[in-house]
């Protein structure tokens, strides 16, 4: 209980300031080649240090796979893997161990445990998406090799990527630190971050994620709509606040007869404000969603906040964080989106007899 | 696989036109004396025909408990239950057995499975949701008393509920038929349902949840956290487009400083943009969302469309259908809630020694 | 949870003197035309009042299907299906309210939910398995045609079916009541039943089960092994005390040189101690168990007791009971395996890339 | 899915060769000061190389755990951990990398898979049940501490342990190597494996395991029994052929006048042929039951076989295999109990409300 993923399962433990992270990915086909160089350039984008504007912790964040892949192939049994860590043991947690950080998760960790790794955010820290990066990375290459699925950074705090994705060349998302492929937009997301900062501030924003040339057909129609498990993945991830697909919350001002995406006569629509899903099932047009995150937790300033006693303390983010999450979460969307597909297109094998 | 809830769990089935909807809930606790009239209460909010500005079709609605039940309470087994359908039979619907309506998912339980109900959308029709409203309505009456889950219509097209959530009274919001707390509002919202109707066309908008006397605590730190869950659950609804919690889309705006939610010495917090959600776990705040629903479907006007051998065909509804399903998609909302909560309630029990 | 199945699920409801029984199917594919008559078939051998050696309790357990099949095929969507009790209102069953039967789960009930529905044994009562016949015998339609399920009782008492599966004809096994394939060990066992009818005793016995013509590669490595589900499936009727497959508490005596299965060049293998099972998978050959069931608890004479206080009491069964449940039990065996194998068989389909 | 426990999960990964074993467990309460020496004495007792009748390969087996446990304590976070293979890259194993061994896995991997590690029988290796023992044995510490778990080997080929477990003294088990309480008999059981060693043979047998002071309610009623959840654990170990609770197959000979447990006004039984478990539900009284191992399938005795070309080869046996699992799989069987236990345990507090 507790995994992700219905038929293919992901486990997963690690703490911030613990020996590792790692996972267990069961029910992996076998036979497939992997390919381990796909796995590391998405770590590789989600680390930290890769930029300016990203926390400067260094992590070398190479995954090491234990089992369930047998000379370079998936043998259909359990696929366990690490992601040590490197940068653990250098701080001194102790004079956080009582505090409760304001938007952190201290507090309620207390009140269900009454216990808790304070180091470093222990559980509740962002570095569990290390495993999910992982996990997705296979899962994507599980999927026919013309699904393509594409996230960017679509908004920075008020500056928004204005153009519709189809007009964007996703090529360029890579080639600024933002992530954002349209060039002047990305420019202004960077200013930006970079401003916040030097305040020591942070800031939040959306991540488009778009996934082109899925067949017809992925998604179950009552309790595994492919939304809803692509809304519950999102939703897991740390700082996500809100997930909307298709026409979203844009759709809900409009009406029925501007909303209907009429069918053309080989079953593609003119338009797509379903965002490529009816009734939880993918209908081979693009899927397309959004998610929102908020600002990250800690600042480098200092806050009014309490202790587990109820003692009022001022608590200060010191040394390296993230001004915004957003560049190093692009790929977790993607890979998170590639799970929730791959469970859902090995599901859909078993569907007819 | 694919049932509702993880240690709760709700199996359902029915079509629009076969004999019955019904379900079946495990693991409910032992001993609970259920209130029946608060079940046929929201099943009397969501059924068709209980106002000018919803569906005029009749159902009364009932539900009849199977099993699970002993002298007026639970006893912990398997909790079967039915609503047969009263008016499934009149239709003749093979006019739309081969059409593809806009929007809906005949083309994709098409592709999916190769063969479907057509009668009334079968299994992708939304009486699907009377099941949960049934599961969901009991499975509130586990929670403790004073935790208060309430919804109401916060938007239709672009008639908004400006006021925020605390300076509305909840007791008005089944004074009006559109179910918003604010009169000024609700009758904007009424007249615009009503001229839609006229038009025979449909509208969407949203809705807002809030929950109010949560205990902290509820909610898992990983796979199940309770945005997460109840993101899922909300994109469930059949005409679901999106969800946020707390500050949501708004507060991928904002910056740390401003989002940052200070605790009091008693360790509520000063402001509350985190939705009384830290960590996928509960604060003892107020949890608050809301639900972007797209227009209904089904318009009460010719639509150029195709059949199943993509032959161009005029589809066209008639009859009684929704012009708006918010007022109804109130109920449901709060019962999806209440499955989430009662789920991760009954789980928190387990979670210390 | 506590559902049956891992991909393909079966959620079940009834109490003995309740309205109904029923059940939910998830996930069975679409497309498949349901022969009917073989439902109904095993529901008649599983039926009470079927011979002079079973109960003769009037059922006539005819299964109404409510969704999932349209013009007599699967659609792929739950399979939700009821089967109303007809005799259950006759009696008054105040004076066992309280009392603790010897061997019924009446104490323990009432120890795990303080509350328990004492009707007929409530849900405690084997009439549960009316519900696993009917999902067993729709999950058997799903393996490919050759898949042969075949029980048989082969014991009663000290009256045991001497000879090895192999040598009996197993289309004698409905020839007679015990459902025995041996003509001359069933006479005698039918002897034995009415002998102890007539001492309203009861009496225990095996049910062997054999599987030919299952294809390689069914069951899972690690926690899904064939022999594990068939266990847990067989372990959850209500009398039954052991499982063993292939050579069994046997097979526990021997040696490794005289225990292993030689491989033929074909990749049969000359003896079948392995029971067509080899780490967890089958391999093509036989697939065969055998199941004990203790005694039915419910015998017509008087038994010292306690009630639900401690005082002592006597309870005497009445009425219409079974002498031996084995006749009734060989369906419900064939069922649970069905549906454990077309369960497996499925989840092979995504096993490989 | 295919991970062992319901709420409380484990996912195990691993194979014989490979790098490391490990696993997650999840859903483990926090708060529990854990108790590393009894997690290390199971894993010792399990061990490779421990006495002259068991494998003398070496293995230190330590476990390091890599999270959910913090200054000594479980955070209800998940529990990762890993045990390093010491011993796997010594051998040359390309000379078996086509065989298909007797009564070995190594065909029907290839037929479910197409692809399998064959190093020392990779993922069919029983060296996965090392990480059974990690989990069981720290979900034990979750039982009350009066519950009481205990195996020994009640037979070894056709030497029997006749006395009742009653009248065993267990804290003998382990005066001896092959861990049956009574000396005599251990003592022959000693002689019949040293010889089969020498013959290069193999030997099966049989363990007991009671479970004393279990309080009655554990277990649920209908797909969850305990002797269902238990049967399925034990059948999930390597060599397993059986498994019988309480009368077991012995019970299938009995009469019900006979069998029937009558109760003690202190709701105990005078006898306890149920074994504990009356309706799926433990009643109080101890819970028993025997588990049959066939014997190893790899003998030091050459053994005709295929390739899985079909080609006639010989096969045998090298090194340092087990002439019998048994002494070794008596923690393996207390293990998995504990850990059946402690998940229907912690279910338990949700089933009243």
């Amino acid at each position: 209980m507790f995994n992700f993923g219905n038929f293919l399962t992901l486990s997963t433990f690690g703490e911030s300031h613990g020996i590792a992270f790692g996972g267990i990915i069961n029910n992996f086909p076998a036979g497939l080649e992997i390919d381990f160089e796909a796995v590391q350039y998405q770590l590789d984008r989600r680390k930290p240090g890769q930029s300016a504007i990203v926390t400067q912790r260094k992590e070398s964040d190479t995954v090491k796979f234990l089992s369930g892949i047998f000379e370079g192939k998936t043998t259909g049994t359990p696929i366990g893997f690490l992601i040590e860590n490197e940068n653990q043991k250098s701080k001194d947690y102790d004079h956080i161990s009582t505090a409760y950080r304001p938007s952190h998760a201290d507090f309620t960790y207390d009140q269900k445990f009454g216990i808790r790794d304070y180091r470093g955010g222990g559980k509740s820290s962002a570095r569990e998406t290390v495993n999910w990066v992982v996990a997705g990375s296979l899962a994507k290459q599980l999927l026919p090799k013309k699904v393509e699925i594409t996230a960017y950074v679509s908004s920075v705090g008020d500056i928004f990527c204005e153009k519709p994705y189809q007009e964007l060349d996703f090529s360029k998302i890579d080639s600024n630190n933002v992530r954002c492929p349209d060039s002047a937009t990305a420019e202004k997301m960077i200013s930006k971050i970079k401003e916040i900062k030097k305040e020591g501030n942070t800031i939040g924003g959306t991540i488009t994620c778009v996934i082109k040339n899925l067949p017809a057909g992925i998604g179950e129609p009552v309790f595994g709509k492919l939304q809803a498990e692509l809304a519950k993945a999102m939703l897991s991830i740390n700082a996500a606040k809100g997930f909307e697909y298709g026409s979203g919350f844009c759709g809900a001002t409009m009406t029925g007869k501007d909303h209907n995406d009429l069918f053309n006569e080989n079953f593609t629509t003119q338009t797509n404000l379903s965002g490529g899903v009816q009734g939880g099932i993918s209908n081979g047009m693009d899927v397309y969603f959004r998610v929102a995150f908020k600002p990250v937790a800690t600042i480098l300033r200092p806050q009014k906040s309490v202790d587990k006693d109820g003692n009022s303390i001022i608590v200060e983010g010191k040394g390296r964080h993230d001004p915004c999450v957003l560049p190093r979460a692009v790929p977790i969307v993607e890979s998170l989106a590639s799970f929730v597909l791959a469970d859902l297109f090995l599901i859909n094998r078993m569907r007819r007899i």
